[in-house]
């Protein structure tokens, strides 16, 4: 034991955020005031004091701020965060000997006895003391002054003599001698020999796009320009889809998607449908990467792996515009990184060491039998030659890092080894804080959360196959509170290449606007495939299947975008509404309220503070009913409230009566509001809690409601 | 990175029982099974497989079990603690190859076309190379083979060889080539290169004692027998007490506590009810520790302190003699270690640095402004001399450890710091595994459950003043489940010296019967201040205060065993039926059970093992459905149940009907079965889930019926 350790008499415990007891750090986003709390107590009845330090990676020193004790020994502080990237912060708390002695001295001045009082009991009440009381408190001022310096020690001095003076004095009856400036200044000087502390909890920071933002995937190999007489399709560029920055940008997205952009395998090539016995014009698919023959064919070789560029796509030039053109649309390029090779991958003959070999000399390809991937070689993490394998996966961030991408989907991460994710991810970051990594693992919900504690910004869903309300709300409730939340960003897709729920192909148009009602509502981050979703496309391959029916990721499909029955119009006016109502933009104020109808499910954002935990002073006198707190802001801005109701059936129109949950809504029991449905720019005025609804599936699937406080 | 780290695929996660992470043992106790679980999971699609590996301390070397896959990547196993004191376990997992290569065949044999087939599709299945899959199981067994010995080690290439000649035979339909025996010797040698594993967790084993005790306080100062012309009464001795321990060992008690048995203090000594102004032969406070000058009076001499008896209560002798007769009755003899001392404590003098001095050259006395406690100073363990102040506390209990005791209710333990409580107990500990300290802490929830973390083995618990069935029902899910049970014991007191309850003062006998009832067998511990319990004592000093009129706590009682009216037959009968009843004997199984009478409280309590979670296997087949699964015993023994009814009103007979949660008490869902009222001895048969009881509050304040399903 340390010389001073058995005189350290407080105990810090269960402090929040953290992530498996600091595992891995907490996630938040910048401009967050970041809320911490912790278990403060010691032995016997002396008061203590804590204070909540923090610091950027990148700052010298700690900052620090008092903390506030909440009912049953539970203390909080909060602080910003304005900078992305790592962050500690930790607790320190002490034996508060100052504040013991004047809670102490005020309870003995009020059971002093008073000879002047009329009241006998009151004349007669037995000595307590305040001269002792009052040397004491001198000798601690005179310890708090040796803390301090110049006029502070000087000042701090003088009240010691004065209470000393006052001692002297024997007086009959005491006063309270310390002015709110004189405690003010004793509490600048605390005494932390004897404090504890925890260990350092870190904490991540991300830039606002990891909390809010709006993808949309598109395949450059359909982006050439739709020309009905020109059968078969031409092999759309990086050029194509420049001119298709402009609309996919006014639809209100923020990140575009490109599947892989590599060069694609020819040894197993997979045809339309899937076929793997296709005609020499199959173009394959973007996931089966490689082709270490093509760079000789190329102006600019390449080594024809994942940091090539597929040659009918475009030149590295043309990237280049592509990504400017982006950024100048106001949106950011993401692209899809798949760690999985095609046999003519340039890694497979310069890295055999990579891959498992089989003992007739074939290299392993992926399987699940009796399935058979030909077309697609595994890496073997488990290889003896893993370091070399982990610096060049690495260094494929790296390269496009280089090149301006900031926006990563990762595909298929959880075939990939945990602990390579959390060494790879930390290294890109360190350099590049402003990385955005999207984990596409549609798997167990401990592997999906574990990618998460290991570094990736957002995730994938289960938000795809929960269709029925009980689902939604009980999948929603677990990934935005924490502990979940403190780990895991979700972004929800209605549909992607691979899934085309069967919601979607029984429901059709309607069922195609509640999804994207509900995933552009339900979390900050969202994404489409398109323009599949927007178009409704909804055929399956085969009955019971969810690939689509000449899926995109083996041939060119021809979209019609100017489809009169396209939804791109209710994505613009979503997209819209999420960026002009910040309740939208976070998870963490999710609340679902009930409705009598189990097609209707209705849940509410709001940017209202939530309502703070009681402090141990209000604990001790009488606290206003929670109806009557207000409820502020944060900041300056007045809060922001959204209500959606969504009918869960595409066929028929549903109403029912909703349960407003008030206070979570900030409103006053018996309190008459305006709600204004974004939708439809319809207001309605609603009162107290129980509100009918009543939605139909094609004209009015859903209400989108703005609250309005009418007393506010 | 260590060489190889990035080749260790499996993740080990959530690893229960655990305290905070495992900043403090779980607690566990002799002969239980420990049923260790956690989360472990890889990437991909390959199997994995785990082991459990436990020891107790002073084994060489580490016993394992393989773990089972439940749903959701959960794995469990247990192991049995067979001696108390500390004990290690740990989890490693592996990718298991061989299993993965197993499972790969078996799906492909199935996929492999049968030329022999009336099914054409059967016919015409692709090729599953089965020829290849069979060399790589014979590559894997050589594998295999090379981690054997001797005659298993020829085997497992045998097999190989088998599978190499399988291979070459080119047969046009296979099957599956392992025996059951082959299997098996293959899992016996485990490819361990690449195992994940976590850090050792800590477990601590007690002895039984420390779960099921019934403990019966009394103060030998009453202990003289009853004479009623004898007025003052005479000081009672350990001589008088020992002539007590037949009727305390018959009323079923197996633990006889006594307030502390040391010299009492003179100064500012404490007259009856409290009295600051005693005549002088009032007898103090046994807790005003401490009288150095009284060795000098003694034919032993002694230092008048924690490792002395007061001299009225007998000498070092008469306590060993006592000591040994509690044992001789079938008890232990618990001591109560108060640390704090009379101002004529040799301390005081010996040792000045352990107490706060006062500016006026006084020793701080306890406070709690405006109360003054001037006969207690308290210890101060900031004190700069705090290792020799620990060492001196540490070596009071070694010094009754050394005499023999093994039981120490330790007074307010809340007022020293945790961090001496978890030195002090580890060492003792270290020492003597069998010893039992049961924390008497009445105060906030975090510091109750701290001090059971940092070594205490039982805990006083809020039961005293939890009367309702709401409260008393949260109360105990909270403090009977994890992770609260991994750490906390309950001990329940209707009474204490200290606290007579409202509801006993208001409730008069009928109120004392519930108490009992709740205290006996809602929780496996239970104690009570006696003969003030069973004698229904409830005058309070005063109207609104928990204080006893003529507390013993400051004067000599006389009591009357012999009244008709005392409770020591329910006791008794109370007792027996705890003794009888091993479900009685743990908490762990307590569930509570719906009455539509908010008057009455049922609960049960079961030696019947839970429920096993589902294996993977059987998520994967169709599941009996919950109720049909039986509910086998814990070991050989029938499975004891035991459901509790009690009449919460103690002034009117209340009745209702209960809702059986049939599951939780191993019934079937429609079927009779036999309750057996333990206090009357009358059988009922009940039907179903839905059953009737009325509880008078005198004549039947409860039942406490035995379950007997008829058809098991």
């Amino acid at each position: 034991m340390k010389p001073d350790e058995g005189r350290r008499r407080v105990v810090i415990e269960e402090v929040q955020p953290q992530v498996d007891y600091g595992v891995a750090p907490a996630r938040r986003f910048l401009g967050d005031s970041v809320a911490v709390s912790a278990a403060i107590f010691c032995d016997g009845h002396d008061h203590i004091a804590a204070r909540l330090l923090w610091k950027h990676q990148s700052d010298p020193g700690w900052q620090s701020t008092p903390m506030t004790a909440l009912v049953n020994d539970l203390w909080s502080a909060s602080f910003p965060v304005d900078r992305i990237g790592p962050w500690s912060f930790t607790i320190q708390a002490w034996v508060d000997h100052f504040d013991t002695w004047c809670a102490d001295l005020k309870k003995r001045l009020a059971a002093q006895p008073d000879p002047a009082s009329s009241d006998p009991a009151k004349r007669n009440l037995p000595p307590q003391d305040i001269p002792l009381a009052l040397t004491i408190g001198a000798a601690l001022f005179d310890q708090i002054a040796s803390r301090a310096k110049g006029a502070d020690a000087k000042q701090l001095k003088s009240i010691a003599a004065s209470l000393r003076a006052l001692a002297g004095k024997n007086s009959t009856l005491y006063e309270y001698p310390l002015t709110p400036e004189d405690e003010a200044l004793a509490v600048r000087y605390p005494d932390p020999s004897f404090a504890s502390t925890v260990g350092e909890l870190r904490l991540w920071v991300d830039r606002e796009r990891a909390r809010f933002s709006s993808w949309y995937e598109l395949f450059p190999r359909s982006a050439a320009p739709t020309a009905k007489e020109d059968r078969p399709a031409r092999h759309g560029t990086f050029a194509d889809v420049e001119l298709l920055l402009p609309e996919i940008a006014a639809m209100g997205f923020d990140i575009l998607y490109l599947p892989p952009i590599h060069p694609i395998g020819r040894a197993f090539r997979k045809g339309p449908n899937n076929s793997t016995t296709p005609g020499p014009d199959a173009e394959g698919s973007p996931w089966a990467i490689g082709d270490s023959r093509i760079g000789d064919l190329l102006v600019d070789p390449c080594e024809g792996g994942h940091k090539s560029i597929h040659p009918s796509l475009g030149t590295p030039a043309d990237f280049d515009r592509l990504l400017a053109a982006t950024r100048a649309n106001g949106m950011e390029l993401a692209l899809d990184i798949a760690f999985q090779c095609s046999p003519d991958h340039p890694w497979v003959t310069e890295h055999p060491d990579w891959f498992l070999h089989r003992p007739d000399g074939t290299i392993q390809y992926a399987e699940n039998p009796p399935k058979k991937y030909q077309d697609i070689y595994p890496l073997n993490f488990e290889s003896p030659d893993w370091r070399a394998l982990w610096d060049e996966l690495r260094s494929v961030f790296q390269f496009w890092i280089d090149r301006g991408v900031r926006v990563f989907r990762v595909d298929n991460p959880h075939t990939k080894p945990l602990a390579f994710w959390q060494w790879c991810l930390a290294e890109l970051h360190r350099d590049a804080p402003d990385a955005i990594f999207l984990a596409e693992a549609f798997t167990r919900p401990h592997l999906m959360y574990g990618l998460a504690k290991r570094g990736f910004t957002q995730s994938y869903t289960y938000f795809t196959w929960r269709t029925e309300k009980s689902e939604l709300q009980s999948y929603f409730e677990e990934i935005t509170k924490p502990p979940v939340s403190d780990f895991f960003t979700p972004n929800l897709w209605p549909n992607t290449p691979d899934i085309l729920h069967a919601s979607l192909q029984a429901g059709s148009r309607a069922a195609f606007q509640q999804r994207l009602i509900l995933a552009t509502t339900l979390a900050a981050s969202y994404g489409i495939y398109g323009p599949a979703f927007e178009l409704c496309e909804n055929v399956p391959i085969k009955p019971g299947s969810e690939e689509y029916l000449h899926s995109e990721k083996y041939e060119i499909r021809r979209w019609n975008r100017r489809d009169p029955n396209s939804l791109a119009p209710l994505i613009t006016l979503l997209n819209q509404i999420r960026r002009t109502n910040p309740a939208l933009q976070s998870d963490l104020s999710l609340h679902f309220h009930p409705v009598d109808n189990p097609h209707l499910i209705a849940y509410s954002k709001s940017t209202l503070k939530p309502p703070p935990p009681l402090t141990l002073a209000e604990t001790l006198t009488p606290v206003p009913p929670p109806a009557a707190r207000p409820a502020a802001a944060s900041g300056t801005e007045p809060a922001n409230t959204i209500l959606v109701v969504v009918n869960l059936d595409p066929h028929y129109e549903q109403s029912g009566w909703i349960d407003l949950d008030l206070k979570q809504l900030g409103i006053r029991h018996d309190e008459t509001f305006d709600v204004e449905d974004l939708l439809t720019g319809i207001h309605y005025q609603w009162h107290d809690r129980s509100n009918y609804v009543a939605l139909n599936t094609t004209t009015q699937p859903a209400h989108i409601f703005r609250l309005t406080c009418t007393n506010a």
